[in-house]
């Protein structure tokens, strides 16, 4: 494992790659891997794009690509569907109109499935940005399809979030749903050239008009990507949004924030394994299950005594 | 809280719809109720309807209600929409045509949301069902909107699962999220007045005809819910099942599971309050965080340590 991350220092995709498969996997050396690749990140920027499917995100990402790359950017893609249990699932389709730049080398592309875990999900997106960081990326994209509070969930791991809708037509823009609103730092009316847009952008500036006043009024900007049109001033806008995330020091708070859940989750992940290996050891858990189902006991007391009988109580 | 739970013993309404909302935004006094009331639940049969919107999943629910009412069940119906926050949100106007239902003494309906959580909302969705459990309800279904991981994880709570289709038309059946195919124990393609609904059926069929036997082959049924047709079989089907979860021992089998997850669910909620509340006393995590963000330290070793100055590893 020491190769492999030496590998990813100096540049191997095929390391990357490989570390990738070990956090999505959740493989036994996955904490050692993450500790030891933990000093090279904090480097990346991470931006968020989601969008309802159909909305234009993956060609709206690919001329965002171009422009980054204009400006020298070394990228890293997450492509993440919470809708699909396997990796690189419904999304591989619109990766692979991404292979003019797969062949760059300063791009690197990689889509994710949920492989039967939510809550595994964000993790795993979240550990696969590290690795990433890690390889020297210095933007991280990650692009979400699926609706609610899953990539909700995701895309707060993202330093910006770019909501992409598509003029509603007929519909209102009511149908966003309310996480959405509240996660966009940007938003871009895709499709821009179908009947409605403008109604569309009116809505939402109305929306955000009801909204708390902020620091941040998240822009609604409009564009054409399958025409490349407006895709510059939605690069200068998330360029923007980033000075603002640095000078105000909210850059610095919400990775703190991400800081604390990292470690919550492995304090708690410590003591959890910890614990279930006394239980392993001195517990007849099969019997005890046995007198639940049974309705002799109920599983809030039998948890109790459970941590009574480990001594769980008697220290600290 | 011990006068409510008499109260829903009682068979007060606002007593059980108390207490769901209770569980449901996780109150404080929620485990003390959940141990109350544990005693007498274990007797509902939990069924479980799931399908893409447009499936017409709610008028064959309502058809459902019906054919149960006259077997002169009591029965308990959430409605869990994993895509809106808000507790009755999307699926409210669906509950609405259930109204002549809901005049129904016997019939108590209910919808959630996602309230910040999808793991919140599968538990919250569990706890209701013991609610209406010690409630007195024979049968409770619970119907859920949504796509891929979430409804899987929320269905997971049921004895006997049914996922509505409708025909696929020019579509193939090949969307079916894999995780559907698996939870499915009955398949009923709804509006199969529409073109297409034998084939979907015979693709069904093959699919299933790809898996591994097992004693229980999900039979695909038809049904067009608005003329009422095929309801009659589906709830024969549905009692067959039941039949079936009894006699083989696998009803026994997940309810041991489910009490299995409760149980570690309780143990973990104990001790992770314990660690966090000695955590509180003892550390300075400010600047335990600092050292993190400014990559001085990793937060793999610095769970490690935190949990030795609380002395964690030095007792059992």
């Amino acid at each position: 494992m020491q190769q492999l991350v030496e590998d990813l220092m100096s540049g191997s995709r095929r390391a990357a790659a490989r570390l990738i498969s070990l956090v999505e996997n959740d493989a036994p050396l996955k904490r050692e891997l993450l500790k030891e690749i933990f000093p090279h990140t904090g480097k990346a920027y991470v931006i968020g794009v989601t969008g309802a499917p159909g909305s234009g995100k993956s060609s709206l990402v690919d001329c965002l690509l171009q422009q980054m790359r204009a400006d020298d950017l070394k990228i890293g893609v997450i492509g993440v569907d919470p809708t699909s249990p396997f990796s690189g699932g419904a999304i591989l389709g619109d990766r692979i109109r991404m292979q003019e730049h797969a062949l760059d080398r300063d791009i690197f592309i990689r889509s994710m499935g949920t492989r039967g875990s939510l809550g595994g999900l964000a993790r795993a997106t979240r550990e696969a940005i590290q690795v990433l960081d890690a390889f020297g990326k210095d933007v991280v994209l990650i692009e979400t399809v699926g609706v609610g509070q899953s990539e909700v969930d995701i895309v707060r791991t993202a330093d910006s979030t770019m909501v992409v809708l598509t003029p509603a037509g007929g519909d209102s823009v009511q149908t966003i749903k309310a996480g959405i609103m509240e996660i966009a730092d940007i938003f871009v009316i895709n499709k821009a050239d179908l009947p409605g847009a403008e109604r569309t952008a009116t809505e939402i500036n109305m929306m955000l008009d009801m909204k708390e006043s902020d620091q941040w009024r998240p822009p609604v900007l409009s564009a054409v990507s399958v025409r490349s049109e407006g895709i510059g001033a939605v690069w200068d806008c998330l360029k923007d949004h980033r000075r603002f995330m640095e000078e105000s020091g909210r850059l610095m708070e919400i990775r703190r924030e991400r800081v604390r859940r990292e470690l919550t989750e492995q304090v708690e992940y410590l003591v959890k394994n910890r614990i279930w290996d006394q239980v392993k050891e001195q517990i007849e858990l099969e019997s005890l299950l046995e007198k639940i189902v049974l309705r002799r006991e109920d599983p809030y007391s039998a948890a109790y005594e459970l941590l009574e009988q480990i001594n769980f109580y008697s220290e600290g």
